[in-house]
């Protein structure tokens, strides 16, 4: 029955049922699970393991080990049954993250290329149980993933156990697209040979011991994702800074004409930067980054991006039902790594990548918070933006000038909490206009940003505090007992406006 | 008469004056200058340029890129006679750092890693006179540096023209310790094939077109470096405790008997570490550093250190004295490379390093801020602590818990600037003790720096705070409010702590 899919005959005596596989989680455990941004994670067995342990008495925790987020239905069910002790790299979901603020769960925010160093190098608590989605299960009884690759591999490879879930409703299609190579230990290791976007130097399936394999689960769930956001006005402004922009580099002879490979973050303004090119004169451009979104496949079907590499594909549903099915259409301008050879520092250095994320905030330095509301409270997590800033060609942050109907300037006097130094941020964009802060020292760097990207509500006030800070000296000015009164005030009077507030 | 140090007989027609030199260089220009650290800079036609511009009425702005730091005589020199506009990446000077204080001078502060790039990119004014400090030209017309490789060969290579500074009084054994290795352009580059400590992966010279070389000039003036304050109670208390953490982590299996490769930082706290390993029992170690100071070669001289690679050797005057004649006894345990191959994540991350640098202060969550005094007021830099704390296996910081007699508290609620986020930052040191971060969620992070770092007379007042912030809650616990009261609090009563100043 499942010949195409299990083709190592030992693995049919394997099969389970998901409350089955799920027994051999126990209290305390480590867990690895495969999936990355709600793609191709492990399902069925969470989600019995949440009903099992929800029905019992007996407090049971476990660590639990991703590659970035996973849909709600696991992250959030498994939160809410207070099943997590900790939880890493990265997370999006709501009740998980209402826990992790509380302090009840314990979240290592991570970047996302260092997770596989750290399985190897034995200082985080080793991996009990490994569970990883598959399409189908090689002659070699290698494992080839679904729709993402994550830290499956390295998982794979150090967990004491395995068990797969054998996704059937996801084409065999799939298999062939995942390039799976382990750089090795560190101090002992060779060059990663890859030097093009569309380079394959490993495997099609992630190598196992097929000992370790205990159980093998039979499962129909597809990824449960998000309908993607329109571009709206703001998001479609801030695109249209950044083409300008590429077009003045591609000018000055600083950029080829189809740019360098692209890394973008995931979300709904990485999407629209990406969407912009649909409408642009760009062609034979190439993607190389942790996440495909829709906008990625919309450009390939268009002819303007000749090959994408990435660890996962996170499609709308929509999108998703149209694309994975007929997968086999990407096949020759797609593939799919692990996120450590994605987001590898090696790699993004070596390809000269322009690479562009999501800020919740910035500072007139260019200092950028990825993750922490009010300097506090975790939204999702760094991902892969530090490991893409720090070696981009271009690292490129992106946010609308304001949020909450005006009473947020994302454009602040210092960020409240520091996830990217001005050393690593290279050009920011609002819906306002376009900083290019290479080359300049930090008092030219706030002029630049003070008069092309913060919000004209805001403009003189963060204009009066440079000012202000400018008098007292400093390679980078600042009032201390000022720096964060903009936050203060928020959480206060809810806005940051000393006005009136203003809906924008 | 120079038969030997200048090979090549063309350019023995270039032979001019240190005055005639400098006039190659006019107002506006960028001109690049070897050093790093305080060694293999140029130094007689930087000099003759301040004394030119001195005597004159003219305005005159060079912008100043070099390696690193470079000696007081030319960096105090320089910037005293107002002639810089624009300095970077690292500065180590008293006059000048002043000047970047209040605003005269602009300075870029950038990880040591990046110049290069950047160079390359076109992104920084492009380089019109390059100076580099040489030993010798070969017959292809080849600089050979001295005592430092800096950021010289990419200087040399992108500047318009090209002045050598051949330095007779430095010894022609260094010839042959250098390896000269350029990456390429990203996008169009192979993977760096070094996997070892002491491979040669280069040329042991800088290739240049000999046609952009317009003056040599004879130079006899030493590298000017300070000396090394000797380990005291508190750097030795530090070495003791990193010591007894090696050891630990050798018992569990996690590192090797003779550890993996050594980063450390430049400074006294730096080489009191290296230099705690002189009466160990470690042997067979390996460096792969940016600077080799002192206590690097008294651990080859002890048969501890079996090979270095920096790309410089910075030395009291003493030890200069002892090493830099006898440097054909080192020959065999020693590489210099540009600072662009020292520090490239790449290998860094291949390697596995255990980097070692001085943090000015860090928070209760491991946030460290290396460069900015009060949050403001730049004291040297970041250099390439950025470089090896994100891509090494073990990123650690040092720092006495203290400053100023006990006034300082170098363990505060937030640091006031941040250069390194908790992300990079494995294992902090004070002479209180060690706290190993690796595998901590923020709030474990904080317990286990405010158990084992801080000092007692700063205890309490640490723990009150950090208790005060989970009330609030958030994955990063803080009081926005109070966050730098600590520093707020010095600025205006020259003590941190609420009690009565106590001089420990």
């Amino acid at each position: 029955m499942y010949e195409q899919r299990i083709r190592n005959q030992s693995f049919l005596n394997k099969i389970v049922s998901a409350e089955e596989a799920s027994l051999l989680i126990k209290d305390g455990m480590t867990i690895g699970l495969s999936g990355f941004t709600r793609s191709g994670d492990a399902k069925v067995v969470p989600i019995a393991l949440a009903e099992r342990v929800k029905s019992s008495e007996r407090p049971f925790k476990i660590n639990l080990f991703t590659g970035a987020s996973i849909g709600d239905e696991v992250d959030g069910v498994l939160a809410e049954a207070n099943l997590i002790h900790k939880r890493l790299p990265f997370q999006a979901d709501k009740q998980l993250r209402s826990k992790i603020n509380s302090g009840d769960i314990l979240f290592i925010d991570q970047h996302l290329s260092h997770t596989a160093e750290l399985v190897r190098s034995g200082y985080l608590p080793s991996i009990d149980v490994a569970i990883i989605e598959a399409v189908a299960i090689t002659e070699e009884g290698g494992i080839v993933p679904t729709t993402s690759v994550g830290n499956s591999a390295i998982f794979a490879k150090f967990a004491k156990e395995i068990i797969i879930e054998l996704n059937i409703a996801q084409p065999l299609g799939l298999v062939g697209i995942h390039d799976i190579y382990d750089p090795g230990a560190r101090g002992n290791r060779q060059p990663i040979p890859l030097t093009r976007v569309d380079q394959r130097i490993g495997t099609p399936y992630i190598p196992v011991d097929p000992e370790k394999v205990k159980a093998v689960v039979i499962s129909e769930k597809l990824d449960h994702t998000s309908p993607i956001t329109e571009p709206d006005m703001e998001t479609k402004q801030i695109a249209g800074h950044l083409l300008d922009f590429f077009r003045h580099e591609i000018k000055v002879g600083r950029l080829p004409k189809n740019l360098t490979p692209l890394q973008s973050g995931i979300g709904s303004v990485a999407n629209a930067v990406f969407h912009g090119f649909l409408e642009s004169e760009f062609t034979n451009l190439q993607v190389y980054s942790e996440v495909l979104q829709d906008a990625v496949f919309d450009l390939i079907d268009a002819g303007k991006v000749s090959f994408a590499s990435a660890c996962s594909i996170t499609l709308s549903p929509k999108r998703a039902a149209d694309v994975i099915p007929n997968i086999d259409r990407y096949k020759d301008k797609l593939i799919l790594r692990p996120q450590e050879i994605t987001n590898h520092p090696e790699l993004i250095r070596r390809l000269g990548l322009i690479c562009m994320n999501t800020a919740l905030e910035f500072d007139i330095y260019g200092n950028v918070n990825s993750t922490h509301v009010l300097g506090t409270r975790m939204m999702n997590g760094i991902g892969g933006s530090g490991d893409f800033a720090r070696n981009a060609m271009l690292g490129i942050f992106v946010t609308p000038s304001t949020a909450k109907g005006g009473a947020i300037s994302s454009v602040v006097p210092m960020v409240a909490h520091v996830d990217h130094t001005e050393h690593d941020v290279d050009i920011v964009v609002t819906e306002q206009g376009l900083a290019d802060l290479r080359g300049l020292a930090p008092r030219e760097r706030a002029r630049a940003i003070i008069n092309n990207c913060v919000h004209p509500i805001y403009r003189d006030a963060l204009n009066d505090y440079f000012i202000a800070a400018c008098k007292r000296g400093g390679q980078t000015p600042h009032i201390l007992e000022e720096a964060f009164s903009w936050h203060i005030r928020y959480a206060k009077e809810g806005t940051m406006c000393e006005k009136e507030p203003v809906k924008i």
